[in-house]
């Protein structure tokens, strides 16, 4: 599994606080604190003032890169922001993300093949969000297509089948985990990363929902996740999964992360 | 889910202790305990004095009615003990379990027969437990012969289908899903168990292995399972696995446990 941090994230107030102020002790311990629970990838959001964004995120870059040696998720959709933030950033860069639109398409694209980079899609449009896996999985083959012309390789594209929440649709946790068979078996080289905690909103108790949905979600083929890494549940859940599942030889990795302390 | 609590189990030093000292208050407690977390059965195992046991067990049966209305599983192979429970058991009893050996079989079925008693089976035979899902499925299919032939209902049938620790086979979480698969698909109408907790034998941290097999075996069709109810996280696991499968529709049972305190 590949974790991507999401704590650093400007749509949280005392983040942004931290952003505003150019804080860096308070960004760099949450870097840090990250990546000594297991993060591979510390994600950068820059919060939700787009004129400031392409100065924020790049200090957000800057800060990180000097307490912490683990690569950076861009989240942003911004390509003024992107464009500020790539040539500082010194490992593959992971931007997070695009989605069907044309819009985002034009201008992200680009920039990705341009720097490297991997790349997030959302599995919706401008449109909207649909309803069934396989229809999920039409808009990631159509920018498929568009990534495969740029020359993007297809092993750096890590799809979101977006988890809904299962408050108001019991059927959430099922099409997203049909929708990541669907695309594993046509894309065998692609990951499958999810921002999990949605499929609980609205709903007591959050944390064991989440639980299990990650053990589903691997088993359908999830090879990534977005999430508080420091939730050491969840953390586990991971290990755990993959581990019951079959896919950890000799129960190496759950006891290496048992032993640095992880679980 | 049908929760079978565990917990009134004589091979565990303190219960053996309450049980030859007709410890009233422990056991009492050790029931109801187990029953306001949720269990749906108690069971008993009255230990390892095979001369006692007959009346031990009896002993037991008469002590946790006294003080739940719960039914009751009967953990025990020894005919002489369940002849002397059986008739004292007030709701429909579960017998803890039957196996492909000759000699339990010609022993036990005509007893649950008689009785009317559901049923768990267990996987394996004199000789071993099999190695693949498949000789596994076929110790079932043999035994689920014997029961037909005797006139017990397949409804009443309960199928362990093993797990074992993960610790010496990595494949032992795959193998016991994968019975499970095999025999649901055949047998739509059997119930299928397990006791949880030897998947994680030897392996540190053993309740996250535990919860993310309970998850992966209730997709694979488990609708019962044999724990410690009073573990909330395995219990919240239960409920959660349901929920993310679309098994439980409008959230009812997930909020239902939650406003009850099981969660």
């Amino acid at each position: 599994m590949e974790i991507v941090g999401e704590k650093i994230n400007g749509t949280r107030k005392r983040v942004a606080r931290a952003i505003a102020e150019r804080d860096e002790a308070f960004i760099s311990e949450l870097a840090i604190s990250q990546v000594n629970a297991g993060a591979d990838y510390v994600d950068l959001n820059a919060g939700t003032r787009p004129e400031e964004e392409p100065e924020d995120l790049l200090w957000l870059v800057k800060t990180v890169q000097e307490h912490t040696d683990t690569p950076i998720s861009l989240d942003s959709a911004n390509p003024k922001a992107l464009s500020a933030a790539l040539p500082r950033v010194k490992h593959r860069a992971m931007v997070n993300s695009i989605n069907g639109e044309e819009e985002r398409l034009n201008a992200i694209i680009p920039l990705a093949a341009e720097y490297g980079c991997k790349l997030i899609i959302l599995a919706m449009d401008s449109k909207q969000i649909p309803k069934t896996a396989e229809d999920r999985a039409e808009i990631i083959n159509a920018v498929v297509k568009r990534t495969d012309a740029a020359g993007i390789e297809r092993s750096l594209l890590y799809v979101d089948s977006l988890a809904m929440t299962l408050s108001t649709n019991t059927a959430s946790g099922k099409i997203f985990c049909d929708t990541v068979s669907i695309l594993k078996e046509k894309y065998p080289h692609m990951h499958f990363t999810a921002g999990l905690s949605n499929i609980s909103f609205g709903l007591p108790k959050r944390s064991y929902i989440n639980r299990a949905f990650l053990t589903l979600a691997v088993e359908a083929g999830l090879d990534s996740a977005i999430l508080d890494p420091t939730d050491r549940d969840l953390m586990a859940a991971a290990y755990a999964s993959e581990l019951v599942l079959g896919r950890d030889r000799y129960c190496m990795n759950y006891t290496k992360a048992y032993k640095a302390g992880i679980l």
